[in-house]
């Protein structure tokens, strides 16, 4: 295997949908989600279950899109932040699909979308579904504070958006919002950083590493690309990526931005350094950027999930945070 | 997709090592596992980077065995029941190796071969390495109690293995332990089980539905198998999968067992309802059950790993246990 996997016959997404918090609706791509609730609960009575009703919102949705029924679905990839990924098993079992779990931290919906395009272009699953999510309130309180402390955050620190996000994929040939040209598995990548409140640099020398195996491998350089999209390493991370990628010989122009820049306007949301979460990524993809493929306007995207490989338990053992960057190569199905 | 994923070049499982624990190699298997140590620790000063180290272990042992390097392999595939799979992470971030992370609980071992198969099988990857871990003491403090407390524990809880397996898959024809003939995915079953303490309960159900199906999607009795082995359903589960099982039509004979049964001695180790954790079906399935289907002992084994989808936190919250249960049928590369 090329560490860059290229199908013939590119696997597509079919149809995508996402479901977001408050926070997420009120900030400049607030009208590009399917469902939004302004209580943030979605009629639960906690946290988590919020998380679980949000991806189950997020793959009915999908379905219904598609007019399709979970017999249509030969597998459902899903994930999420929370301890043992209950956000997606809990959220998930309602549908008759085979299931795998995955984690991938914040980087989980790239890597349901690179094994889909693996599986669907080998032609072992005709159509597959991933989904993942996260909840700010579910995240802050396992990874940082119980809410009702009020822990102040550092200039550098994220916000877990509260999102989820469903891709129905299959086969070329059955229309869809855009194909998946290409992927490129990420390896995990750690520099030595130890501070869980500074994600984005923790993520950012995977994302570069990631960069760089996939222009080397395609020949394609960052010009090709309407857009390059890296998942939630916020202003922090994104700004270390366009530091170091030049060493490599790349520089990014323009095109170059971040899921966790987009979804939040940091000048008057209380964000800090941006979104992140297994539903930041997720969310925009499915709510902001497919459907800029689906129509034509734009006709390459770079997607670059990112996820950060820690736990609490890891980081106050005093252990370094890994980073992980899976890509796919979005590309659109309209002809000129 | 047929429910059941069957290969016309089976893919095979080329090699496979297993590192365990004291009380482990105390058991009747004892002597068939690749490296053992008698302090749990591995060298290491935490009970999770002891449990990253056998992680690590178990993957140089197995690459070691086919002479290859970390180059020769396309994809790591990986997974443990650590917050947020620090295990993995952790254990195998020095692999120059592109990583997807999987979450199946005590089924990631078989998740891992499962989704190996499809990936050769459908041409995408020529090689992947599956590993996955437990630790008692990690699973313990982190599931339970702190091991200080001295809980007493239930009639029907089980003790988590301490050990580690990978597994070397690669494409047919190039020797290796056994042929992977076919594969099922499990689909989440929930039950109404609240009781963590009796996981063997939760992840019956979810046994019993991938058996069925599988009996009944490839046409073949459990007479068909030397050995028919769940993964970690304990005493419990599996007396309930017995029982259950015929009321579909099946009825499995003295060749069924458990490798949360195989693993411990319940007579004279002290482990209640036997084995469970992501390491006891990978280390039983690497030290124990391989072999015998390598030198041709036996022909053809049925592999289900089970894994129960809670978190301590959602049992807090009341809520049931989904299992999964996913299926590999192995059989001997030795013709009579």
């Amino acid at each position: 295997m090329s560490e860059l996997i290229t199908f013939d016959r590119p696997p597509v997404i079919l149809a995508a949908a996402s479901v977001v918090g408050k926070k997420e609706e009120e900030g400049p791509l607030g009208g590009h989600f399917d469902l939004s609730d302004p209580s943030d609960t979605f009629g639960q009575d906690t946290f988590e279950k919020s998380e679980s009703e949000m991806q189950h919102l997020a793959l009915s949705v999908a379905l219904n899109k598609m007019g399709m029924g979970e017999k249509e679905m030969d597998l459902l990839l899903a994930g999420d932040l929370i301890n043992q990924c209950t956000g997606s098993s809990y959220g998930l079992k309602g549908f008759d699909i085979p299931y795998l779990g995955l984690y991938g931290a914040c980087s989980t919906a790239a890597e349901g979308l690179v094994l889909s395009a693996m599986l669907i272009g080998g032609g072992i699953c005709q159509r597959t579904a991933c989904v993942s999510s996260s909840h700010n309130c579910s995240a802050e309180r396992q990874f940082r504070f119980p809410l009702e402390y009020g822990g102040q955050r550092t200039p550098t620190a994220q916000w877990t958006v509260t999102g989820a996000a469903a891709f129905l994929c299959g086969a070329v040939g059955s229309g869809g919002q855009a194909e998946m040209v290409s992927v490129l598995p990420g390896r995990i990548c750690d520099r030595g950083i130890t501070d869980a409140a500074n994600m984005g640099a923790a993520m950012a020398p995977a994302a570069v590493d990631s960069f760089r195996r996939y222009f080397e491998a395609s020949g394609k350089g960052p010009e090709t690309f309407d857009l390059i999209v890296t998942g939630d390493l916020g202003f922090e991370g994104y700004g270390i990526v366009r530091d170091l990628l030049p060493r490599f010989g790349y520089t990014l122009g323009d095109n170059y931005t971040d899921c966790g820049l987009l979804i939040y306007d940091r000048k008057k949301q209380d964000v800090h350094a941006g979104g992140s979460g297994c539903g930041c990524s997720g969310t925009v993809l499915a709510g902001y950027i497919l459907p800029k493929l689906a129509s034509g306007e734009w006709k390459n995207v770079l997607f670059l999930g990112t996820g950060a490989l820690m736990s609490p338990a890891s980081v106050l053992q005093g252990l370094t945070i890994p980073g992980i960057a899976h890509l796919v190569h979005l590309r659109s199905l309209k002809k000129d």
